[in-house]
């Protein structure tokens, strides 16, 4: 099978123009079939401030009510993702940005209310994979912003991390996928204060031990659940990095 | 050659929930290849007005600076967009939301300074006449919004009864195009209070005699002019007419 490099990237680095600039730079530069799937929430939190909306946040996870919804909705959508798009037409790749909406390729289900109730926020159901490799071999680079949708025609909000990760489980089927999460942080350290703690290698056996410990915490769980979600749903290789070590050989990989 | 519909909807249609509902169903039903093109400006100017920012225009137009750049990159490729994708989707047909950066379909210049200076606004250098009939031949229906970018990644703005031009011009070497420019009035009228007064044809004789005459004003020049260059240009057909007369044969037809 051919192989496909989905790369996940959040944070400052998507939302300061000249970060982004040297992270399309080097992701242009990368072999072979790619994608990318991109956050926004610092330009959302931003935004809504400005017009005088305030984030709630629920476990690190936002609370989307019609007013967020709106706000991440024009964020994700419109100003990150065709920003990202045009920065990289410049770069003569073809990009094509998309939220779960487009070509019906992610679609979910607003979540359940239980103890909490995130508001407008999608768990995806069904990732449309022929479409999406329909456009990956006509040369297309999709650029997916965190946003899906339901049944009805409602956009949901979902979390970045989990729309590269179903992404990259269903691409599984098509491609030999390399899913790289980019954050703040070279690896997973062991050490949150020293960035030369990272742990090159982990298993699912010793995330149970380092989750046991404290030594994983806070928004690094999900982000490793999501990693061995995809490991074991036959993604040939996950890895968390920073992302000026794209296409370098760093970072955390992430083992069955 | 097989016909393709390109539909062109702005003001509060598309921007009030139940309107875009009735839009989209009536849109659903019409028969062939079709396209839609939309507006956006008065969410534009209402996001603009909460977050502080005054919306200047100049001759109807609206002057861009960098706020309001990203307020349209906001609200015309998120909010109006998405929410116009996923409610076709809905309606099972396969919406894909594009600005002009997508796949690099609409290449623009920013519009030299003149007697005034717009702002980042876009005039049309290229359509990728290619890509989009790729894209209608594989059974998705673009739906554009009015922004487009230059060569060095600079999203900018450009007007939408210009875009559904360009791309009615330059896909009518692949199809027989009708280009509809739907607004708020029945059609070009001759009494601009009396909605019976509707113009069933004009010829291009026929507009400067009314435009001097000052029968024809303000806004609905452009709208013409736009609408002669495309029949000039090989556009099969031009209607004006009202949103809710989609796929009836009622409206103001443009005749070379």
């Amino acid at each position: 099978m051919e192989s496909l490099t989905i790369i996940k990237v959040g944070g400052k680095i998507v939302e300061e123009f000249e970060s982004l600039e040297q992270l399309l730079t080097d992701f242009s530069q990368l072999k072979g079939l790619k994608m990318l799937v991109h956050g926004g929430g610092r330009s959302a939190t931003k935004f809504a401030a400005q017009l005088g909306i305030e984030t709630q946040m629920v476990n690190g996870k936002r609370i989307t009510d019609k007013a967020m919804l709106d706000i991440v909705t024009m964020v994700y959508g419109g100003l990150v993702n065709k920003n990202i798009v045009a920065q990289l037409q410049a770069r003569n790749i073809n990009a094509l940005g998309l939220t779960g909406a487009d070509m019906g390729s992610i679609r979910s289900h607003k979540r359940p209310v239980k103890e909490f109730d995130y508001g407008f926020v999608g768990d995806v159901e069904q990732v449309d994979g022929e479409k999406i490799s329909a456009l990956l071999n006509l040369g297309i680079l999709p650029v997916f912003a965190p946003l899906t949708f339901d049944k009805s025609g409602q956009i949901l909000n979902t979390n970045a991390d989990t729309v590269a990760g179903e992404l990259a489980k269903e691409l599984a089927k098509f491609f030999d996928v390399t899913l790289i999460f980019c954050f703040e942080k070279k690896g997973v350290l062991t050490d949150i204060n020293d960035e030369n703690s990272v742990i090159k290698q982990i298993s699912s056996d010793k995330f149970e031990q380092l989750k046991a410990e404290s030594v994983i915490q806070d928004g690094m769980i999900p982000k490793l659940e999501n990693a061995f979600d995809a490991i074991r749903a036959g993604v040939k290789q996950v890895i968390i990095t920073k992302a000026d070590a794209i296409g370098k050989n760093e970072g955390t990989t992430i083992i069955a």
